[in-house]
């Protein structure tokens, strides 16, 4: 439907956030006295995990699902996912009384499986393979003639999540920076097109696992990197760059910080210490990335994209 | 110097919420679709697990810090707990810039000794026993002139704990209950005496361990009932009602609702996975009492007090 760059603007971002209005939680910012004195810098946590389904996933999932016309949403969604933007997708499907289809590859954890059937979401399995995925989304496409809403690869996607700043730019107003994780570049690019337009003076920096940077590597060259073997804990961040969110990136984000597994181990830690919020690995990603670009951030107002909190409570990793 | 059963009134609330701001968190109020599904009521979280400190106890004793006269104040405070207050006191203690003396058993864990001295608290171990508490506190008074802050059976601290109720009633009108976990009772009498003044509707409910039953059994007899062996994981649940917090609940409180083991951990896994906050067991008790009450909760709007949200992140109960 969309051109393949085509890229949304604050407009599309603040009509998402009208479309989201009622349907999707306003989260709260948080503060830490004692984390802002290790990070020696004044650290504004918006709080995604607490968004509805777990992550703000549901901001751009809803706002596509809604973007669509009454005569193609009653055929549905498809997506293919094996995280988050499943069940976000199955939920937002749900509250427009429209079927979603979910294709998950078969590995997937049984605890996601349920996340996306809780919702009423329909799941087909498939081999856990980039090929495996598209196939079977191309033939369920096919089959029911439902839209396809990628989990990061859209306009209406990328506009909802970027209601994030929006809010975050209202609530902690002149932050300095904003450090967002980074995987397809859905969230980051959503809140980069934002943050330019209501608040050009914050820096936005993206955060990524060393073990899955693909995006550092894109934005150093230019041009699309492979992602590799992406053997991190930051599950949720294991996607990579689409040709859209690059040249987001490019146009908007100031620098990728990396960090290492055990970095965003110590921050996932901190978070659940301090803050008292459970954050997924993926979601401690950034304040690792604050911790390790301390010389950039000391001293200012930051602003920690928590981007969610699913995961099994069954083991800690620090255990 | 307070007669032994003066009773905070709801301007001594407000004047206490006059001296918290911009000091103590005005805490958010978190939901869960998926827990009002489970409990078949509108649940409305206050989470004071948020709390400076990690607790609602910094209202309290921030309140008491603040009320001292220079004169006295300057000569320090001294507590005697092993547990949330006594952060919270030496906490406030620093921010006003005077000593704080905090006996603590000798068998108290080491992270809450931990976080009493990074807040500048000065730690005088004891036998531990009720008699060894009192005697040690007894001597740190004498010796150093300082004005004693219990946990609970204080007035402006019980003035403290009531900002709860103000902010919870001014965030989610038209309450018809409020349940909150029991233990001295400073916390309940606080939102007992604010929630009687501005929201006279709602009814103030008690949540209790099984196991550390003594509020239950007083109300019931109407006289102080001793608290026997509280072999309860809600650490924080284990002291038992004085002759003011019993004479406040009795006038305000509608009935004290006790839960098992069982329910206070299932209640706390639901919390850590459904809200995505860390509370601690103490605090979960109130989600369980929700449960176990569901015949008098249904279908009404109910705030549920998340008290503190301090614990060892090391084992978690439910493994």
């Amino acid at each position: 439907m969309n051109s393949p760059l085509a890229i949304p603007s604050i407009d599309d971002v603040r009509a998402a956030a009208r479309r989201l209005v009622g349907r999707a939680h306003r989260t709260p910012v948080l503060t830490s006295a004692s984390l802002d004195a290790m990070a020696g810098a004044e650290l504004h946590f918006k709080c995604e995990n607490f968004q509805r389904a777990g992550a703000f996933k549901f901001r751009g999932a809803t706002n596509a699902v809604l973007s669509l016309p009454d005569s193609v949403a009653g055929k549905g969604v498809v997506t293919h996912s094996s995280g988050n933007h499943a069940a976000a997708l199955a939920l937002a499907a749900k509250l427009r009384g429209i079927p979603a289809y979910v294709v998950m590859p078969s590995n997937a954890p049984g605890v996601k499986q349920q996340a996306v059937r809780a919702y009423g979401g329909q799941i087909t399995l498939c081999e856990p393979t980039l090929e495996g995925r598209h196939s079977a989304a191309e033939r369920l496409l096919a089959e029911t003639g439902a839209t396809l809403v990628h989990p990061y690869d859209d306009p209406a996607v990328i506009a909802g999540q970027g209601t994030v700043a929006l809010e975050l730019h209202e609530q902690v107003p002149g932050l300095d920076a904003v450090v967002v994780p980074v995987s397809g570049g859905g969230l980051i690019s959503g809140i980069a097109v934002a943050s330019a337009a209501v608040s050009p003076a914050t820096g936005v920096f993206a955060a990524e696992p060393a073990q899955a940077d693909d995006a550092a590597r894109s934005l150093r060259s230019g041009r699309l990197e492979p992602l590799g073997p992406a053997n991190t804990i930051a599950d949720g961040l294991r996607a990579s760059l689409s040709e859209r969110t690059l040249a987001i990136m490019r146009q908007h984000v100031r620098d990728v910080i990396t960090v290492s597994e055990a970095e965003i181990i110590r921050a996932m830690r901190l978070i659940w210490e301090r803050l008292k919020v459970i954050a997924e690995p993926s979601a401690a990603v950034s304040l690792a990335a604050v911790f390790a670009g301390a010389e950039r951030f000391g001293g200012r107002r930051v602003g920690v994209v928590l981007s969610g909190g699913n995961l099994d409570l069954v083991r800690l990793p620090w255990q």
